[in-house]
């Protein structure tokens, strides 16, 4: 686990969506932030109090998590500066970039001098198991998709957050490195040998409390023809007991595959409640999480009723309407 | 790829079983191997001429394939000496073992010095792409199965056969480590990255001629939750035209999944082919292999008899009876 709070390191990030990550804590889990650290540069910010590594330290601040991508595909040397600095300072760091922070020499070099740790979460850190396919106690919901990228991971955070608004037992697990990183833990699972994908995911979500809710990150869609093995050994590692439909109305081809239309949501629901079941015969597609941004105020909603009456199912966007719906559909479960 | 042909090491294996590497060399590319070379202790036979090193080498061996499972999970002193023997007088090494030939220092010295070639096929040696999922030209077939272990390859590797006894334009395509020393070539699926399984799919499988087949081996089962993460990128990385139904009709659970029992071969068809359509809409299930190893000599044709009234296809046990009507059954693709 990546020790928390973390100082946010925005860099010399030009815009909003280049500090996707550093915004996914700050929304998510803000008491995992004590600030954020900027570069002269940085065209950006995420609304969190600007602090020098110092500031950070004092704050108590454990982690400096770059929450920012990095230009060029390399760690600039003004970058390291900066992270060597902070490593002498005492503090770990967490990535999820392409390059490693284990291959920059001058961080190794300074991490192992003052003994701290570099976190790569792209990379797996354990040897997971084969997954043995046993029944688990406790309950677990997944989000699939009809295309990778349609809100799984936000509809996963957004029911683990109303369910501790109502007090209820739950987890956020990730399976990304976005999710990683703005929980401190999880499993990089487009990282892991395809024999260990399965088993890894059986680690990231073991035996619980009878009333506990496991809210699996999803990745890729059974339809995504790139990434499809990872979301069927999250169906069948996950074993899930409920799983929320997420779709993206607009697009008009699958992510990256120009030839691929996208599936309806009933032909989703079809594909995946008999893959499910292999591994929990008890699995229920339960609720509809639709991404309406790209949607006008007055359709959005007009849309979802359509979805919810064709359905059965309720139909919401979390992001617009709260998770609530999709929470109380787990009640039957 | 690995070069032809090959000396088979059988070293010190007690029994046929330790030594199924090499009888599958034997039964399927005795073109690829001059000899068998034993060790004293050895309690088994390939059937193929006894030969020492040097006897190999003049009898044109590029390759000292290994040919056995490893005792207690380590290559012993024994083994290494005979190894590196064998680098020293120019022989390139091959292995499908879990120990890795590079992890042994005495093996990777003798290899460097006399500038040979350690080959351990459980390990991807190419950094495959994404896969693209773009349309490809040539016939693909996959052998798919109701659990592990039922017969995918011998059935890819009968058809194979099958279809250059006719002249006809076809590959077998191996995804594991015994495939891969068979032929000398192929993807270790199993080993690789979770993002990038449909894409050494892929590369396995390249645009090809018309009339031209790939015989895809199979891994896993959809129903396999351990692996069929592992089945669904080779699904949809090799975006079959056809698919073979493998079955094996006495096993009571599923391999390693006492808790599982095996789908039917309807659930594997109704399962299989929408997955296989995203990929390409055309595909179609052809024909059906029975494992009937277990079935006495007057019960088995009788079983594939009922098998194929059900199912309403050709359903054949390549091993007794050829796979010539799985072949015919190609000609409408």
């Amino acid at each position: 686990m990546i020790q928390t709070p973390y100082l946010l390191f925005l860099g010399d990030a030009p815009d909003q969506l280049a500090a996707k990550v550093a915004q996914g804590i700050k929304d998510w889990r803000p008491e995992n932030a004590v600030g954020q650290f900027r570069m002269p540069a940085c065209g950006t910010t995420v609304g969190l109090q600007d602090m020098t590594l110092e500031e950070g330290l004092a704050a108590g601040a454990k982690t400096l998590v770059i929450g920012v991508a990095n230009r060029g595909g390399y760690i600039s040397a003004e970058w390291k500066e900066i992270l060597v600095s902070a490593l002498n300072m005492g503090y770990d760091i967490a990535s999820g970039l392409h390059n490693l922070l284990r291959d920059e020499n001058e961080l190794m070099a300074a991490a192992r001098v003052n003994g701290r740790t570099l976190f790569d979460v792209r990379i797996p850190s354990v040897a997971y198991p084969i997954a043995n396919g046993k029944n688990r106690t406790g309950k677990r919901c997944l989000a699939i998709g009809t295309d990778c990228s349609v809100g799984k991971m936000y509809t996963g955070l957004a029911m683990d957050t109303e369910m501790h608004a109502r007090g209820m037992n739950s987890t956020f697990r990730p399976t990304g490195q976005t999710g990683i990183l703005i929980t401190g833990g999880g499993v990089p699972l487009d990282a892991v040998i395809a024999d260990f994908m399965a088993g890894a995911v059986e680690y990231l979500t073991p035996d619980n409390d009878a009333d506990h809710w496991d809210h699996i990150e999803g990745q890729g869609s059974l339809f995504h023809v790139s990434y499809s093995g990872v979301t069927m050994a999250l169906i069948h590692g996950g074993q899930p007991d409920a799983l929320i439909l997420c779709h993206e109305p607009t697009r008009t081809h699958m992510r990256g595959l120009p030839e691929y239309d996208l599936p309806s949501l009933e032909a989703l629901r079809d594909m995946a409640l008999p893959i499910a079941r292999v591994a929990n015969p008890a699995c229920k597609v339960v609720g509809i999480s639709v991404n309406t941004q790209h949607l006008a105020d007055d359709k959005f909603e007009a849309y979802l009723a359509e979805v919810e009456a064709r359905m059965g199912l309720p139909a919401v966007d979390p992001f617009r309407q709260g998770a609530a719906r999709l929470v109380d559909a787990l009640a039957d479960i």
